[in-house]
C-alpha cells in the first residue's frame, strides 16, 4: 500500500477534522504542514490549487469536507442508515457555515469593514452554535443518537479554530458542545495526537 | 406515505438541483416558492432560519447538499463503490464553490468593493470551470467514468444561476461542461419539468 501523506499549512482550519479522523481511524500517515510560501510554490500542481491534499491508497484526495466524508465511511462514522448519514450531513454543512462565517471576516482587508463583517460573522456563529446546541440536547450530546460520527470530529476542529481566534466565548455558554468537543479530545488515539501536536494558532 | 414538499425561493440558487433530482426520481412533490416576505414570515420556524426546506417521508431535510446527496444516494447517483462517491462530493464542492464566489459579490452592498469582488469572484469561477472542464474530459464528459451521477444535476443547476446572472460567457469556452448540462437537460423528466416551469431570473 501507498504512504498516506496529509498536506496542509501549519494551523487547524481545513485540515485539523482530516488529521482526527486519520488519528482515530489508526492510519499511519505524514502529517506534512507546509509555509504559505511553499503552498504558492506547489499551487500550480495542486488540483484546485489548494490545500489540505490526502494522498491516500494511491490516490489524490482534495476538498476538505469530502475527504472527511471518506475517511468517516471508512472508520464507519456516518451512522447506521441513510437517514444518519443524511443527520451528519447536515451536521457537517451546518459546523462548516460556522467556518464560512469565520472566513468571511478575517479575509477582509479594509479595517472597517472587516470590523462590520466581524460583528454579522459572530451573530451568525451564535446563532448556529445555539442551533447545534440543541440539537446535541436532543441526540444525548452527538450528533446522531448519542453515538460517535464524524461531525463530533469536524466540530472539535472548529472549537479549536475558533478558540485560537479568540472565540472560545462561545462555548462558555454551550455546555453541550464542549462536552462534546472534549470527549473527541479524550479517546486514546486522539489524546496521543493532541499531546505531540505542534502548536497551531487557529 | 406523507407528502413530499419543497420550499425555495421563486429561483435557482440553492433549490434547483434539489427540484431536478427530485423530478429525476419521479417523485410527486409541491414545489412551493415563496417570497422573501413570505420566508422573512416563516424564518422562525424553519430549521436554520433558512430555505431550501425539503418535506421528506414525514422528515423535514434541510441544507440543500445534504438534501441532495440524500436523494441521490436514494436514486443510485453515487456511482459503484465509495471512490465514485468520493469523486461526486469533490465535484459537487468545486461546484459549490462557484456558488460562494457568486453569493461573495452579490451580496456585497458597497458599489465599488462590489466590483472588485466581482472581478476576483470572475477570474476564481473561470478557474474552477477549466477545473471542471479538464476533469470531464477526462470520464468521457461526466464527472464519474461517462455515468450519470448527482454532480451532472448540480452542475445544470448552478448554470442556471451562472446564466441568469448574465455571465453565459463561460461556458461558451467549456464545450463539456455545456454538453453535460444540455445532456441533463434533454433527460425526459427533466425536459419535461423544464417546459412548464416558471421564470427563474437566476
Amino acid at each position: 500500500m501507498s504512504a498516506t501523506k496529509l498536506t496542509y499549512l501549519p494551523v487547524s482550519g481545513l485540515g485539523e477534522s482530516i488529521r482526527y479522523l486519520l488519528h482515530y481511524g489508526g492510519v499511519e500517515f505524514e502529517d506534512e504542514r507546509i509555509t504559505r510560501e511553499e503552498l504558492a510554490i506547489r499551487k500550480p500542481k495542486l488540483p484546485l490549487g489548494q490545500v489540505p491534499v490526502l494522498e491516500f491508497e494511491g490516490k489524490t484526495l482534495f476538498q476538505s469536507i469530502s475527504i472527511c466524508r471518506f475517511l468517516a465511511r471508512r472508520f464507519n462514522l456516518t451512522g447506521e442508515d441513510e437517514w444518519d448519514s443524511l443527520q451528519c450531513d447536515i451536521a457537517v454543512d451546518t459546523i462548516s457555515d460556522i467556518g464560512i462565517a469565520i472566513t468571511g471576516y478575517v479575509t477582509e482587508t479594509n479595517e472597517e469593514a472587516k470590523k462590520a463583517k466581524k460583528a454579522a460573522a459572530l451573530t451568525k456563529i451564535n446563532f448556529l452554535t445555539e442551533k447545534l446546541e440543541g440539537h446535541l440536547a436532543k441526540n444525548d450530546g452527538h450528533f446522531v443518537k448519542g453515538q460517535l460520527t464524524w461531525p463530533d470530529f469536524v466540530l472539535a476542529a472548529v472549537f479549536t479554530t475558533l478558540v485560537g481566534r479568540g472565540e472560545a466565548d462561545f462555548f462558555a455558554e454551550r455546555p453541550l458542545l464542549k462536552a462534546l468537543k472534549a470527549k473527541v479530545d479524550a479517546l486514546p488515539a486522539i489524546k496521543a495526537y493532541l499531546a505531540k501536536r505542534p502548536p497551531v494558532p487557529f
